[in-house]
């Protein structure tokens, strides 16, 4: 331990050393970096294969499941894409240096803001190891130092990835210790990297919900953090019913699993008989259970070979991320608001109107990091919102709030420009 | 125990659906609650001298020092500054429901940020009762709810102050629980208010940095946290000294007692002979005692009646709050750059110079929440930036940095608008 706590001060230490020249890097240097990782990325296949498959085997031999082997899988497609993404963040324009808002103050003196980095993000994840990379582009485009912490099963992985980060940011004439991956799966580092509020700024966690009280419980810094999406999507009294129900469909089949997927349908009364049946009919061809309110439940009935069941009041608070869509029949927008600012998670809900006031009133009062009128909820994501990259998305309204892309990582300091003036 | 539990609890929940209806109060409204404050504080003179006397009387019963009876003090003029505050509030744009950046994304749907109030905010504050007045009207003004706990030594004309706020508040049509004052004075009671996540969004405490610390490890919610103000001066190679003396005299002397006075002084080697003997002349004059580096020493010993000493390490990282001042004669910007992120507080941080490059590099490299050129760092205030009220200064990076006013106490929501998009 007494070796451990010695090791991180040292990470920590150097990150921090890292960052006050990131901080200050030109453009131009970083932008190199990020352009000769992504060809390192598509020229060490090989290299990195041969690591990769020491976790591979080490996985199989675990008995881990196919899909969780397959998660760890760095093939040829999966290095391009973060290759291109790592060019993608090289194109981006720089946030760093960006001043804003500058006023000339009655004093004489002019006063705005500027951005710069935050200094040091700690990241911890699981499995993927493209998360390294992903993680470490945006540190190097923001300005940034990051100390990394990966899954112990794609530890060889993620530390071929890293040695590659490292050549790049050298290359560039930017310190190697800019990005640092913890070489060690003892679970203690965890501990340790989020309790040093002397070398790390901020911990970002991406990982299952359990991971992530952890780390917010016992974190000394302040932590970007995603918990779960118990998304909505309300379908008004006045709407276009065709277009509800594609928009519906969508939030709820396109894919189960994202967090942004929609989990709760509420529809008003007035569209309950109108409605429910025609998309109770899409749920029952793709084989989603509906687990309806004793209304929603009545308008259902019709619904051939639907897999039907009354919902029990768990059903209002729960992420399935799977064929399940809790529905209920509420009296009006008031209710409907009322009911995703007690029941949802604050991640993502949708209205489906065509009354003006209606969707204004839902944007302004809904109190989600994303609300949305006429939309898929599945468009809740950095790439879809424009941010070119995603660091995360937060659940939390302090600092960022949903997705957050290189901005997420910065802070604005005040600037002061003066000719001498003094306060009186 | 189980009492204040129970009593906390309903403040909490209480704050929780206060801050629903204010979060979607109109502008008029919350501009009636504020104008009526303003109104109500001006007539209730002889009511709240009343309640003032008692805390008043208790002070001097309890030996308290004369300043520190007077920071108690409500009279006739701290209640028409705090008025005007209402009303200069109360005349500012209001930061909720701004909507920015939308942009047309290539799926169709436009994509842009709301800004939202955070919710509910805890603020732990000490004596003056007039910061009773200040918090509430930015929570209203804001769209918050916020709980309020006042030094225990106040708590009378807090209770005063509060219910002035609470009639105002019904006046305007907007829930008197808007702004609770909590009305105990056990200790208990800030051990439960930071640890309610699920009630409060953030904690601003405003006192001594003990308090400050010990809120900042044991709450279970963000904190908007002021430590210390170790705020520096540094005068460069090249640089015009009659200005400089003007802006280190005001820097240091204009007032001890602010976090924004300076408190130590970095010199280049250049300007070392010229200037110090100068200054050294002014502070002399003014009882300011100098706690100096060897060259700077030297280079003081020539000023007649000097209270001149030889710093030692510590008073590298010292906030004197007092008529003494650290000085040091550096080679370099680049020393200089360094001692002040390794030494100081990260508050406010100012250099005096003519030369274009190295103004630029010090706004940029100097790691701190106002960094400024040829200015007194004394302007570093809510007031002279401009945000025309402020809750707190921020040390921190996260959220919010230095002075935090209206929109330190809001965040931008994600808002989507589209005509029936969904993702392929």
């Amino acid at each position: 331990m007494t070796d451990l706590v010695a090791y991180m001060n040292g990470v920590g230490e150097a990150a921090r050393r890292a960052a006050t020249l990131m901080a200050a890097a030109p453009t131009s240097a970083k932008n190199q970096a990020l352009l000769a990782l992504a060809r390192r990325l598509r020229d060490s296949g090989p290299a990195l294969a041969a690591a990769n498959e020491r976790d591979l085997a080490a996985a199989r031999e675990a008995g881990l499941d196919a899909p969780l082997v397959d998660r760890l899988r760095l093939d040829a497609k999966t290095l391009d894409t973060v290759a291109l993404g790592c060019e993608q963040i090289a194109a981006m324009p720089d946030p760093i240096g960006e001043i804003t808002g500058v006023k000339r103050r009655p004093t004489g003196i002019s006063v705005g803001q500027m951005r710069v980095p935050l200094g040091v993000f700690g990241m911890i994840y699981e499995s993927r190891p493209n998360v390294t990379i992903e993680a470490a582009s945006l540190a190097i485009k923001s300005g940034n130092a990051c100390i990394l912490r990966g899954g112990s099963e794609a530890l060889h992985s993620n530390l071929a990835l890293a040695a590659l980060v490292a050549q790049s940011l050298e290359e560039a004439g930017l310190p190697a210790e800019a990005v640092q991956l913890i070489n060690t799966t003892d679970r203690a580092a965890v501990g340790l990297l989020i309790a040093m509020p002397a070398f790390v700024d901020v911990i970002i966690p991406r990982g299952g919900k359990g991971l992530i009280e952890r780390i917010s419980r016992d974190a000394r810094v302040p932590v970007i953090k995603h918990l779960d999406g118990n998304c909505h999507c309300y379908v008004d009294a006045q709407v276009d019913l065709e277009q509800a129900l594609v928009v519906v469909d969508n939030a709820k089949t396109q894919k189960y699993s994202p967090c942004n997927a929609t989990e709760s349908l509420l529809v008003h009364v007035d569209q309950a008989a109108a409605f429910l049946p025609r998309i109770g009919r899409i749920f029952a061809a793709k084989g989603v259970e509906m687990r309806a309110c004793t209304r929603a439940f009545a308008a259902l009935l019709e619904v051939p070979d639907a897999k039907l069941a009354l919902a029990t009041e768990a059903d209002w608070d729960t992420e399935y991320l799977a064929p399940i869509i809790s529905i209920k029949v509420v009296d009006s927008l008031d209710e409907a608001i009322a009911h995703i600012n007690h029941h949802g998670s604050h991640h993502t809900d949708a209205i489906l109107t065509t009354l003006h006031v209606n969707a204004m009133r839902f944007l302004r009062e809904v109190d989600s990091a994303s609300v949305m009128v006429n939309a898929s909820t599945r468009f809740a994501d950095g790439f879809e919102y424009g941010l070119g990259a995603e660091i995360g998305i937060s659940t939390d309204k302090f600092h960022a709030r949903g997705p957050v892309g290189l901005e997420g990582l910065t802070s604005m300091k005040w600037v002061v420009l003066g000719q001498g003036e003094i306060r009186q």
